[in-house]
């Protein structure tokens, strides 16, 4: 059996290019900048005044004397005076500095008298209260480089710049099918042998909040040609899961259906647990290309393959470059006993306290116990073998993303 | 002028309850619960088998005992048999437990010939791979309480508890009108004495990542009728940003129209660095109320003020309890003059390495500068007074949420 990192080595091989795609300022955020971005402008456009008050020469201003005021500049408006040595122009924040002005006073400083100003400081040095042409961007200056990823900081960027159609690497299509008989839609009471497809909405709310445009192909039964046709709408997405049905049981078809798709089969099984069962595999056609998952069944082993191998792939398509699982180390506030030979991602709580980090992996009742896995915000790790870890021994915990 | 801590206490004692709604699970994730949910089921439902395999009498096992089976059960059937000494029943992962079994030994443990099945184990444990009957959830209990953040894990257990109609906590709507005869819109190019509006997209994008129902009614110009139709439109909603027009310009008519409509004026400046003209109030009528927000013009005061003010309200009316700036502590990696009499938040850089934290003031070019700003993820907090931080000592830092 592989290890994990050969597994993710193999499906990382065959990672397809990012493509890239535009979209609207309005829906650019979270998104990362497929190319470099150029200012159309100077920022600001013009030298301009910091504050609201009357544009000077530095030269002139001794406590309390009176200037002439030249004209009102208001907002939108352009200066259309030169400023000359006895005079003033009452400007605006943001307003044009007037030709000749060396230094805006603040209103505050100042007091008003029909067509003459007061100025109550004692001097101002030159360019006080200006911020001049291009000092925060020249035009055809690149703003924004390729792989930044947009929060509302760069949202403001974009939009002064005029970048409203915003080149960003396009979100992967990622289908869903939950296969199993067993399984019944979360609207409807299961009945005796049946149980609720959880696993479809965990995977579709996981691979969502990994920046996939995620969408959920239903329940697919156990039944070669009726999981075969929701197989072949799935591989025209960029990313197929398969939740469930990759296991030794008698009725795992999904091997079998992929295979007869032509699905090529990349790995199944690795040394993991849980998801041991996990099968990798690749579908060609013509330059479509889609990667398909086959998750085991149930949902601790689900999400700890997602985060484990189906995050990282969304988000290099996605053109991301933070891990998607955040690697620590933390203090164990219990013993653990591991036993196997498969290395662990146990369910588990991290805490901070007086900046230390202590983790305490949960009572968890079994792989379908999905209550105790929402006190869970880590994978506490563990090697493969039988030990005893002992309370306040560090162990490596991946923080799971919210 | 009041402090930070005197504005933020007088802005959340005005905080109007929190609402509730519902909302389809496909929408769920990142919203908080405003109900304790139940499970309308026990799970597992019945006593399941945890592996594909052979269902049988625990105490029958010996190495290379010969079973009889007595019926293969297939994913969504149930068992009919029950079993008896010298007997199994197949069974898959996640199907009932066959009456009279006591553990399930793994497939790959067992041969099979026909209806006879070998197991290769020499003994199995009672209850071995078998989950009782509610082991994860009982029929009634109370599974996730009203508070909690709904990760994808909390969509999994809404799913398999039936809750697809979820109780949630309503999203504030929020307007925002950027006030300024000298904004234009990011689609057009600005002509002289003009710049664009990126104020607006920047606190769309900053309410929408903090959770608000956020829409943007555009520029107010600076003409009293056209903004007081503007903030009539504004004053439905729950929460109402005007970015620009609260300082002492001329032709701030910001506070003057918001008295017209009878908005109430809370506090307007504070004791902050940038952010000292804002302005707060609130807008009551009949039993509708809304939180009224005069951010300064420059896109970081309004990031500061939006961060220090309007997101905590976001964050409260959304139900989520976690703190919206992160604080921590850095060493500073470059000497800092704080200069005047303000608290300060200054744009900075905040870096791991070793385990410990550095932060670096960035060379902000003037509040306008909002490329320096797309390198910041942080603030740097400098207490009032006159004084030359140096390279190395601990400073407060808030981390900036992506």
């Amino acid at each position: 059996m592989i290890s994990i990192e050969q597994a993710l080595e193999q499906i990382m091989a065959r990672l397809p290019e990012c493509r890239s795609t535009w979209c609207a300022l309005d829906n650019a955020l979270g998104h990362v900048l497929a190319e470099d971005v150029q200012s159309d402008i100077d920022s600001p456009p013009y030298d301009k005044s910091l504050v609201d008050g009357y544009a000077v020469i530095a030269d002139d201003i001794t406590l309390d004397i009176t200037l002439s005021v030249l004209e009102d500049v208001l907002a939108g408006q352009i200066p259309t005076q030169t400023i000359q040595p006895g005079t003033a122009i009452q400007i605006m924040t943001g307003a044009p500095l007037p030709e000749g002005a060396s230094a805006v006073v603040m209103i505050e400083q100042t007091s008003r008298n029909q067509q003459d100003v007061t100025i109550h400081q004692e001097t101002i040095k030159s360019e006080t209260n200006i911020m001049r042409q291009a000092t925060s961007l020249s035009k055809g200056e690149t703003v924004l480089s390729a792989g930044k990823f947009i929060r509302p900081i760069e949202v403001g960027i974009l939009a002064e710049i005029g970048c409203t159609k915003v080149p960003v690497y396009q979100q992967p299509k990622l289908a869903i099918i939950s296969t199993g008989d067993e399984l019944v839609e979360a609207t409807k009471t299961p009945q005796a042998g049946q149980i609720r497809n959880s696993n479809g909405p965990l995977l579709q709310a996981l691979a969502t909040s990994h920046g996939a445009d995620a969408h959920s192909l239903g329940i697919g039964v156990d039944n070669f040609e009726a999981l075969s046709d929701l197989v072949a709408t799935g591989l025209e997405s960029d990313i197929l899961i398969l939740s469930g049905g990759v296991s030794a049981g008698v009725k795992d078809l999904v091997p079998a259906v992929l295979r007869q798709h032509g699905v090529e089969q990349v790995f199944h099984k690795l040394n993991l647990k849980p998801g041991k069962p996990l099968w990798f595999g690749i579908f060609s056609s013509g330059k479509h290309q889609t990667m398909v998952f086959g998750l085991p069944g149930n949902p601790v082993s689900s999400l700890v393959c997602f985060l484990l191998f189906v995050a990282p792939v969304i988000s290099k398509l996605t053109g991301k470059t933070s891990a998607c699982l955040r690697e620590t180390t933390a203090s164990l506030k219990t013993d653990f006993q591991q036993r196997g030979d498969r290395p662990t991602y146990f369910p588990a709580q991290l805490t901070e306290h007086g900046g230390n980090r202590y983790v305490t992996p949960l009572a968890w009742k079994g792989s379908a116990d999905q209550q105790t896995l929402s006190k869970a915000n880590a994978l506490a790790f563990f090697q493969a073998g039988n030990q005893l870890y002992q309370t306040g021994e560090e162990i490596t915990v991946f923080e799971i993303p919210s």
